[in-house]
């Protein structure tokens, strides 16, 4: 069996503690289950600045692209608040995003059973929620140019980002949330603004068309973006498969992550295009949750939402599908059973903290 | 006594019903306490559309210009989806906004204590929610340059929109959030995505700065708008006053207005800066919520929002401030009596259509 090459990059805060579990998880595979994982491990954000000056050095963006998949923890923390904008925490994630070509942001936003009471929403309006969002995450403003800040005189700055979208970029996410619709309810719906912005005009074009061609079998509806965050708050379960731009998916997919009562324990996938040659996407696997300075260090973050992410990654990038459902149905049970780190705590549950919560994961899988 | 001149712009959809109590409103105020209103009335959206071609008329933007504040209905429907886009019906609107200068957007979210339980979240976090959120209305994505589709060849197009802020864009705004705070909890949350974007780095500083010479008596705290989103979801009553930008604050308020669960009921005033000389300065108040097509023309649809429009204009065009609170009673006391419209129907309430709410509420005035 070829090797399978993981790339490691816990990052700041609790980034390194959360991928401790997971390490845990890869060595029990490769001993149990000969998966035959190779890990290799870099710095990315504040820690990569601290050693070398930048949010990811060179050397570990090659092996970053070298890699069957990146497991990424979390970047920043107030240490990095004032260093230059390009070399910010933040700077090492997007590079990664670009350069790797990852347009496609998978975030399901789930709400696991036994957490339902969490949710700030009434619990009957997210049991049993199940959202895909897609968001894609290498064009739109993010990354438009011009991007600047101009000195006008005069005590006056202006400060300009730049919204664009080619048609071949909406296509693409669109087609990868068709397909992913199809693996479960058959519905998309596509948010943008169309009735104020060009781009939004033309992303509603594409993906109509895009349904027209290939996917007509695929129930598709539009809706305007903030009509979205709003029936998001309302009635969430009236969604499926949402698609969506770069900085809408930002916002809209932290606001689902929240109503789950979940958010700590919501995993994304980022993935590129299937070789033309070998089916093979370039990959990164990281939780929603940030890198949390407050609690870093103390042995107590959730580090569900981190091993939820590597099973994402044992599902796309390795096809192993049977382990990655083993996984997160290890993480149902061991919810179920009432175990819980403290940002998940509940009357009559057992809090524990970081190392022992991804033991009784392992213990379970 | 100087006559006080409204323009009204009733618009599509349930737009002309709502306008039709607050015109009840008017006249009361006229015969019963001498309020010296004089009003004229134009069209805007897709009636003017049809009347016209175009979203809103030269003449009646001419009146819009002259009148000292502007009452605005709601704009569009599936009727008009496919109209060009430069005439389409939010053309009027956006128009409206920037020609009058109206950069302050002022969209308070209150949960009237009637409807708590109205609201998709629990009711212990919106139980006596009053954010006040207030958004640039004339800059960033919605105006910037270039704004296109260019066809590039080979099937592709590309769509740009431009976000541009200056300095004095940011000052101004910053300072109506500060001066609101001021006569409320005195707490400002700022919101922007510094971390990718350039007119996030500019809005953080000069709101900072603006903070530092005029306001040090306001608490300033600065939130990623993402992170805002959530929070919002999470946590409402954390906010006082919101300051965010005019697309950030599009998405934010939409979410804010929905948790309330009063969406049918929350207004909103857009307000220029003060005449040098006269101090006046201009505005247009609107309900936030849209033109509702599918209930338009049934007598159904909830005036609330647009008589809680009139009561800002009340407040902030003609310092009536005593008149406008016993606006905002009397809705409030139609609620605790059980009187409601569909939209906020509740077991044991009395239901009623759009004229008899119109009515209930000025008996109470
Ligand atoms: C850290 C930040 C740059 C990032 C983003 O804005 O994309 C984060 O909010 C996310 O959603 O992954
Ligand atoms: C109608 C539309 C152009 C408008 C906007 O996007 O500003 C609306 O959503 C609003 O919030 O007032």
């Amino acid at each position: 069996m070829t090797a399978r090459n993981l790339f490691l990059l816990p990052g700041d805060g609790i980034g390194p503690e959360a991928m401790g579990e997971v390490r845990k998880i890869i060595a029990y595979m490769n001993e149990a289950m000969n998966a035959g994982f190779v890990t290799d491990e870099g710095l990315v954000g504040g820690c990569a600045y601290d050693a070398h000056g930048a949010a990811i050095s060179e050397a570990d963006m090659q092996k970053a692209l070298a890699a069957d998949a990146v497991l990424f923890g979390a970047v920043g923390g107030p240490k990095w608040d004032s260093v230059p904008y390009e070399v910010r925490p933040e700077a090492g994630l997007l590079r990664l995003r670009k350069d790797l070509q990852l347009f496609a942001n998978l975030r399901p936003a789930i709400c696991y059973p036994a957490l339902a009471a969490a949710s700030s929403l009434k619990p009957e309006l997210v049991e049993g929620l199940d959202i895909l969002i897609i968001r894609e995450l290498t064009g739109g403003v993010y990354f438009g140019e011009p991007k600047e800040i101009i000195d006008l005189g005069n005590g006056q700055k202006r400060g300009i980002d730049t919204q664009v979208y080619d048609t071949y970029e909406i296509e693409r996410i669109a087609g990868v949330a068709f397909e992913m619709a199809r693996t479960r309810q058959n519905r998309v719906c596509s948010m943008e603004k169309r009735n104020v912005m060009k781009s939004g005009v033309l992303w509603n074009q594409v993906v109509t068309e895009t349904h027209k061609a290939k996917y007509s079998d695929v129930q598709l509806e539009h809706m305007l973006a903030d009509a979205g965050g709003m029936q998001l708050v309302r009635q969430p379960k009236q969604f499926d498969v949402i698609v969506t731009d770069n900085l809408f998916g930002d916002m809209l997919s932290d606001v689902a992550a929240m109503l789950t009562g979940s958010l700590g324990m919501l995993p994304s996938a980022s993935l590129g295009a299937p070789d033309g040659k070998t089916g093979k996407r370039k990959a990164l696997y990281e939780p929603v949750h940030g890198s949390a300075p407050d609690i870093a260090g103390k042995g107590i973050a959730n580090p569900i939402a981190m091993i939820a992410s590597f099973a994402m990654c044992l599902r796309y990038s390795f096809n192993l599908v049977k382990e990655a459902d083993d996984l997160e149905k290890a993480i149902a049970n061991v919810l179920d059973k009432g175990i819980r780190t403290g940002d998940i705590m509940a009357d009559g549950a057992r809090q524990v903290g970081t190392v022992e919560m991804g033991d009784a994961i392992l213990a379970e899988f």
